[in-house]
Formats: structure tokens, C-alpha cells, sequence
């Protein structure tokens, strides 16, 4: 299995904390050592670090750990293969372009017979379960979008569908974004964290790390962390139900759904 | 104006010392201040590094300077902003999936009017005439080969034609490839090298920096670097002529025509 990271805020912040908490389970305090990505957004921009080797010992882990990108939206993931060789190209986040947007994706589980699905516009480049699924899903948008729907509603219940035919599969919990929104959907384990002021301390589980938030953030921010597993051991988790479909916008959970 | 890079080569090479000859054009020794990016395959893998910020100054530049990322094809981009404004949507190089594969593109000039030409499949994220024109080219190719050519000259010569009718709206120096070759289009400035064996000395012209080459290769290789100007005083450069379209794979030059 794998271990997903994602962040929703209202304002660009950085993730170095969170992040640094996850590389150790890519090899020293957890079994993720399959490769490990993260992409950034920036507005409508978009960037990507990936590396095929364990992030407990990734020079490029480290170095992304010691420099602040200020995204509104980041996804993150750590891999323990198990569909798909290790390589570059099976290195979550995937992205691809719908609607002159990036979408990305990271996934954690397993879909059997995914390859099944019948592929129209979008290829997979690596031979994963996941990259297969995540282009299946946009083959689906494409269709029933030809232009980007102005009403979100209707395209958050649409993804939704969709996810929950792709969960009907196996084991899919997942986030991913379009540069607006932050999808997540919650098979059987992930987890999501407000802060917001009053802000206070965080201490890492997985390092001998804390910070006071208060000092790097603003009174108006709104952050939210969403991970497999908690990532710190002083504040209050809400573990999702499986079957839970949210997403968020600026660090709001601004569409939700149970099974 | 903007600068390239580009790497084509027999195995798996790091391109650390023409890559520091360059990110000093961008702030430093030149005026292309405006973000810069570089991509690199490893096999059907691809990863890419961007920063909106002079290169000259890049904590993420300085960080691949020293961090050797062994890959076949490379392309490279630093960027004095003409069309579309500096951020990071805007910095080449691009890049979309087609047939399984990931294309990028990386373009120094401007075109005149391209946004006139109508778009299908592929959309720029950002406003940049470089990005339009590398979504129109993946139009063209996915409106001719609906699945991937199996015969190469095939595609490279209709690859051939789209480049030839978007230089003619303006200034088109460019570097594109497809993980499997890399095409090369010189509007009006570019210059390839290529070193084999008896491999020798090598001095930049932009830091005072040496390598021997003969210490860090095999005698097999064949490495070809592509650039907009010399990036070393001390070895032949081949100015490509106006007109001149190239493919390069594996260090070789597979395909060429001129106007």
C-alpha cells in the first residue's frame, strides 16, 4: 500500500512541515520505499518532484524539505508497489491536461481488472492500476464536458459518480485536484485536519519535530491537511468514513457525501 | 529572447556541466531572467523542474547543478519573456501526453497570430504563444496518427511539415521531443556538438569551469548538446542553418532536411 499527503488553504502556504513528517515513512519509519511525488500549485501553474527511490533517503526529499513553495493546493504521495514496476513513469502524482487545466492524481489501493475499461483520449505512459484509473476517469469528464461546466456542483457530482464506479474495484482512496479544487475519496483510510486560529503547537509522530503555527501564519488562514494517517500527535484528526467523497476549496470542505 | 538546451545521447548522461554553463545566462553572464525549466526522460519516464524566478539565482538550479540526474534526452529553457507574462504556467518546457507517451517543448521566438489557429484536443494552461503553438502541433499529430506511426520517417516527416508552417508566422528555434527522439527545428539560431570518443577537454564560456570527459564517460558513448549559442570555448559547434530540421535519438542525427 501507499500513503497519500494532501493540502487545501486559503492562502499560498507552505507544506515543509507535513512533508518532512511523510518522507520518513518512505523508508525509515514506515515501508514506502518505492519512489514518492509531490506536485505543487501554484494559481493555475503547476510542478511536480518525483523521484523512483525511497524518500527516508531522497537528496531531492531533503532539499524539498528545506524549501518553501507556497501552493494553495498540494498533493503528495509515497509508494509501496504493488501493481506497476518501480520506475519513474508508475511515480505518483500523474498529471494530465483537460480544459487548458492540470489535473493530478495519487491513489492508494488496488483495482482489479481496471485495464479492462475501454481508454479514449487519455494513455497511461506507465503500466499502473492507478495512472490507468486516473485516465479513465478524465476520458469520462471529456466526454460529458466537451467545455468546462460552469457549475461546480455538477462537475463535483459528476467526478463523484465516476470515483465510486473506479472504488467498485478494489481499494481507492485518493486525492486529486484540477488546480481549483481538491477531490478526495476515502475507501477505507484517510484523515483531515483544519487549523486555523487560534493556532497552536504540532508535533510530528514520524520526527523529533514541532512548530508553533501561530508564528507562520495569519489570523484569516485556513489550512487543511489531509493524510492516510495522522501525521502529528497533538491535534485533533478526523479519520473519513469509508465511502466519503469530499472536496475542498481554499482549505473548506465545500462538497460532501457519504455512501 | 529566450536560450535552449538539449541533450541527446547513447546512455544514460547527466548534463550538470552544460546545464551550469547555462542557468548563468539567466541573471548572470545573460539577460534571460524570466524563469527557466528543465525535463528529463529516463526511458518512458519523465520528470521536469521549473522555477519562474533568473536561474542565476535558483536554489532549485543550484540544487541540479550538483545532483547528477542520468537521463537520454534532455530539454532545457531559460526564458527573457516576450508573450505571456512570468509565472510559472508560463515556463517552458511543456508538456501533454499522446499515445502513451509524454510529449514536451520547449520554443525561443515568437509567432505572429497563432492564437487565430483553432484548437481540439490540447489547451494551453498558460497564455504563452509558445505553449498554443506546441498544442496545435499535438492537434495536428493526433488528427493524422489516431495510434502512434510505426514507421518513424512517417512521423518525422509529418512532424517536419507542422514545424515549417508554425515558422512561418515568426521566430521558431525549438526543442520537442517524444522520450524516443528529439527534433530539433533552427528558425534562426541553434548549434549541436556532438562528443565521442577520443573524448577530451571541455572549458564553458559562461564559469570557469573544466570537465574531462574522457574520466566521466565510456568509450561507446555518443553525447550531442544542442544550444541556442556555444556554451563551451574550446570544442567544435555546428551552427545549424536557417530552416534546418533535425531529429536526433540515441546521440545520432536520424533525420534531416533544410528549407
Amino acid at each position: 500500500m501507499c500513503e497519500l499527503l494532501g493540502m487545501s488553504a486559503s492562502v499560498p502556504t507552505d507544506i515543509c512541515f507535513s512533508f518532512a513528517g511523510l518522507m520518513r515513512r518512505g523508508g525509515a519509519t514506515g515501508p514506502h520505499r518505492d519512489g514518492w511525488g509531490i506536485a505543487f500549485y501554484e494559481g493555475k501553474g503547476y510542478r511536480a518532484f518525483h523521484d523512483s527511490g525511497a524518500s527516508a533517503n531522497s537528496e531531492i526529499a531533503q532539499f524539498i524539505q528545506g524549501y518553501s513553495i507556497k501552493s494553495n493546493t498540494v498533493i503528495c504521495h509515497i509508494r509501496k508497489a504493488n501493481r506497476g514496476r518501480i520506475c519513474l513513469e508508475n511515480t505518483h502524482p500523474f498529471a494530465r491536461e483537460l480544459w487548458g487545466q492540470t489535473w493530478s492524481f495519487a491513489h492508494n489501493g488496488q483495482l482489479k481488472s481496471i485495464k479492462k475499461w475501454p481508454l479514449e483520449y487519455y494513455f497511461p505512459v506507465g503500466t499502473s492500476d492507478s495512472e490507468y484509473a486516473f485516465c479513465w476517469l478524465l476520458d469520462q469528464l471529456r466526454q460529458e464536458f466537451p467545455t468546462p461546466p460552469k457549475n461546480q456542483k455538477k462537475l463535483w457530482a459528476f467526478v463523484e459518480v465516476q470515483v465510486r464506479q473506479l472504488a467498485s474495484l478494489g481499494i481507492f482512496n485518493i486525492l486529486m485536484s484540477d488546480s481549483r479544487s481538491l477531490y478526495t475519496y476515502c475507501s477505507h483510510k484517510l484523515a483531515w485536519l483544519t487549523r486555523q486560529a487560534p493556532f497552536g503547537d504540532a508535533q510530528l509522530l514520524d520526527a523529533d519535530m514541532t512548530v508553533d503555527f501561530a508564528q507562520e501564519t495569519q489570523p484569516d488562514d485556513v489550512v487543511t491537511v489531509i493524510a492516510t494517517q495522522p501525521l502529528t500527535s497533538n491535534e485533533q484528526w478526523h479519520p473519513m468514513s469509508k465511502g466519503q467523497f469530499t472536496v475542498f476549496q481554499k482549505g473548506a470542505r465545500s462538497y460532501e457525501t457519504q455512501k
